[in-house]
């Protein structure tokens, strides 16, 4: 038989373990937000009835669409976005769906671009909205959602930019521009701001002069209005600024109302001003925005574009429900961010999920390789077992080094017949005995777990430096640091939620030098967390004496 | 515009959120077992060239392909399934890959077969290999895998039946069929024991009495060596029977042989002998295994067929790379396990992720509903803030009661002069007012995590059932049992991986009545564990006595 090549389409990318690993690390912590903010999981199918899926898609959309007929002779197709089975899954289940009804969707859509640097023809989409209620409540939840993940993800210095998409409806009145068209043609040359600047949104504009009403004075007034955001001013004056360009423009003043509000809401939901920022050119592309739009942009990547965009779109949901459905939501560009995060080495890199590689010295140890693996296991460390019982451990070793498993666990004859087994230290050589039933115990206190996520972890080897606090979850509970030798130095607790800040400022100055590690416990009873941190500074006599 | 009417195609469902809920969380508990063992995961495109996917697909399956004609002319299909991805992936990044390539995959899948009662034409595989090696010590993890998925799903009652593809070349041998075809059809025969019995398979067989070599006297033969593993016997003593039945010939042999050693290398990985059965009817109706193959059956659920499954598969893996790659694995049938959980009232029904709503009692303390909103997310808490502000409160009840919140915040005017939240439990009506700063403590203490998975957690209501202790992962720490009014009745630790075990075993008898929760921490150091509980023990004075 003639061998086939091994290969994909073009525009289309295997994910291997390096890139999926850390991948599927951010994905879980987004899902975690997510859910705290109350949206439930909908999964819809990736095939559908060409007619359901091109909605509102323009003809330049259309053509994108992967279209066929299937074995039925039905017209359908793979979707290009999750939005429209969103609403056709509002229309379909009105009777079971409450609402407002709050959903996130993460799964792949498909686009037959042509192929660049970071587009791919099949994608994943991550998003959340709220549909069925116009309060503007809903466009602060999704402000917040955003900085959530961002938070969650610990990305730092970034700025959510946004905007109210009637505010250029009040800027069209006051340029005098009858001819929609010809606005969005004005629209459409702002969105570029960010890529392009001024002077390339101005010669794009120039050429709209003379059209629909749109006058040399009026694109004066548009760069007038799109300065009005510059300097440092605060968000209240900010917006202050536009309503009075905007003056006298019904949509124009009810859109600067609604920016208000939304930042109002956002700010008393816990995000903080300094990442908020009104910023008139932000347009948001697609043209079924209708109210508030966003961006959110990393600072230390500027040109980069956005990594987490949303906004209003009242005239979409109820294509098929006959009815106008209010919505709102916010889309992570789950690839862009993890590209963006990688160039800004913020990406935990893995080889491999396993913490401990158990070899198997001869056939004859098998059966005590195997014991190590079971209870390493058990105890919930994730344990590879090696496979080839007749490979010499230098091998071994040398794919434990290739696979960057931190620790390798040795259980030959010798060690057997000790009861004790050999912990190898891969990043350092160093290699210990230790009884067999201390096994777990010493790997939990040589093992980083990479991702604890929720409730509990050790860092080891930390020289207190940030980004590994950073891992701590926004959490209650207790924690200890500790020296080189594992001697408590410190003792403390936080309530909920503040678990990472209470270790971040628990010591300073020199104090810092003399610690290697730190462990912390969630516990859900903040009662409980102030006993028990007594309880230990009262028994362990912490060397930086009591918290 | 005409209305387009909402509609799916056949054969393909939405999943709403009452069903993803559950099925989120066990995908995630499945993953975290497939991570424990060393699973690393990766990520295929689901359209590939067809060339490439239709791989070993006999013409029977080819007709089920969606397959298509791409923008630019290229013949492509979405997956039929995932493992010829995994063989070409292999043979593709052949350099970048370490032996064994032990991987996991989740997605969906296509296949254009006639929709039926739980098949659909999209659904998801949930798979794990173990590629490049043919040590047996591979065919036991998988068996292991299967073990340790079933238990962190809490399935009660199943067994794993096992057997090895050898023995039917050895039974070939014995009953002298010469021809393979035949033998072909005596095993799809076999195949169908647990659908049709022995009068089922007996008729079917019978018809090929007289082709290539079958006798009745080899018929048989046949249904001989299939009860020879009726009755209680030791695994051990079952292999012997069927050795000694095979005795002569050299695959049957070897098989009896690798069955030996997977049976002793998945007990020394912990797989406790009472779910593992040597069965001889086994055979998996894919023909390309060709050594262990496996299937895991619900005791409580007779017929319903096999939800895991696997097998050893040496000759597709090569597919592309041309030669010859050993492989085993394992998938999970994701969608008919949830039915089986579904229908033995095991899978914790949910509508929503959410353990509070946060209701506006107007627009003047809407701010106030905010900050409380915030105050649960910080803490971890998953929240839903209600978003009308002017709907009724006995409307926002209602919403709560249908959307299945356990607990409503009400924050109205008189509650934000005095500082206080009222904390309605939506189970009993009852309602109290908490000061504040008390409020996420409070939620804690009347929430239970339906999904603690991993760290910590607190069981609220527990009157000792079973399925409550269950919830607990398999960690080391400590834990607190309860009276109703909070009262700490006892303390205890326990060591990696035996928490839930602890917790079952620390009452008996009287005492368990009056246990009504139960708090648990997964502490990472069974030092600290046992140093925490005698703290506990010691100050808290336990009502029961010290552990």
């Amino acid at each position: 038989m003639a061998r086939i090549e091994p290969r994909i389409l073009k525009g289309f990318r295997d994910y291997l373990p390096e890139v999926m690993i850390p991948r599927t690390r951010l994905l879980r912590r987004i899902v975690e937000v997510f859910e705290r903010y109350g949206f439930d999981p909908l999964d819809t199918p990736s095939l559908e009835y060409a007619e359901i899926l091109l909605g509102k898609a323009g003809p330049e959309a259309e053509k994108l669409f992967y279209r066929f007929e299937d074995q039925g002779g039905r017209d359908v197709a793979l979707r290009y976005e999750l939005t429209i089975s969103l609403a056709r899954v509002v229309a379909q289940y009105r009777n079971d769906l409450s609402r407002p009804f709050k959903r996130y969707q993460m799964g792949p859509v498909w686009r037959a671009e042509s192929p660049a640097r970071g587009r791919f023809r099949e994608f994943w989409q991550c998003d959340v909205d709220i549909v069925g209620t116009d309060s503007l409540l809903a466009d602060a939840e999704c402000i917040a959602v955003d900085y959530s993940v961002m938070r969650a993800l610990n990305v730092p210095n970034y700025v959510i930019r946004f905007n109210n998409r009637k505010l250029f409806r009040g800027l069209q009145a006051r340029i005098g521009v009858s001819d929609n068209a010809v606005m969005d043609a004005v629209m459409r040359g702002i969105d570029k701001f960010d890529k392009v600047g001024e002077a390339g949104v101005r010669a794009e504009l120039t050429g709209q002069v003379g059209n629909g009403g749109f006058t040399a004075a009026g694109l004066e007034l548009v760069f007038e209005f799109l300065k009005l955001a510059e300097g440092n001013l605060a968000t209240a004056a900010r917006i202050e600024k536009l309503a009075s360009f905007l003056k006298g423009s019904e949509l124009g003043e009810r859109g600067c109302a609604e920016l208000r509000e939304v930042y109002d809401n956002a700010t008393a939901l816990g995000v903080p001003d300094e990442v908020l920022r009104v910023d008139p050119t932000i347009v948001r592309g697609l043209d079924y925005y209708t109210g508030t739009v966003f961006e959110t942009f990393l600072l230390d990547l500027p040109g980069f574009g956005s990594v987490m965009s949303g906004g209003r779109y009242d005239g979409l949901i109820g294509l098929f429900a006959g009815e106008e459905i209010p919505a709102v939501g916010i889309s992570v560009g789950i690839d862009r961010l993890i590209s963006a995060l990688e160039e800004l080495k913020l990406l935990p890199k893995a080889r491999s999920t396993a913490a401990v590689l158990v070899t198997v010295f001869a056939p004859e140890t098998q059966g005590y390789s195997l014991k190590a693996t079971s209870a390493l296991r058990k105890a919930g460390v994730p344990t590879e077992l090696y496979l080839d019982t007749k490979a010499k451990l230098g091998k071994q070793l040398k794919y434990a080094g290739k696979r960057g498993f931190p620790l390798v666990v040795i259980a030959g004859p010798e060690e057997e017949k000790e009861g004790v087994v050999s912990l190898r230290n891969m990043a350092t050589g160093e290699q210990s005995r230790i009884p067999f039933s201390q096994l777990v115990q010493a790997v939990q206190d040589n093992y980083v777990d990479p991702d604890p996520g929720v409730a509990t972890g050790r860092s080891w080897d930390w020289e207190f430096r940030a980004d590994m606090i950073d891992r701590v979850p926004p959490v209650g509970g207790v924690y200890l640091l500790r020296n080189g030798n594992h001697e408590v130095l410190k003792c403390g607790w936080a309530t909920f939620g503040n678990l990472p800040d209470a270790i971040r400022e628990s010591v300073s100055g020199e104090q810092r030098a003399e610690v290697k590690a730190f462990d912390w416990y969630e516990v859900r009873d903040d009662r409980l967390s102030q006993m028990l941190a007594d309880f230990m500074n009262e028994k362990l006599n912490p060397k930086f004496g009591k918290a």
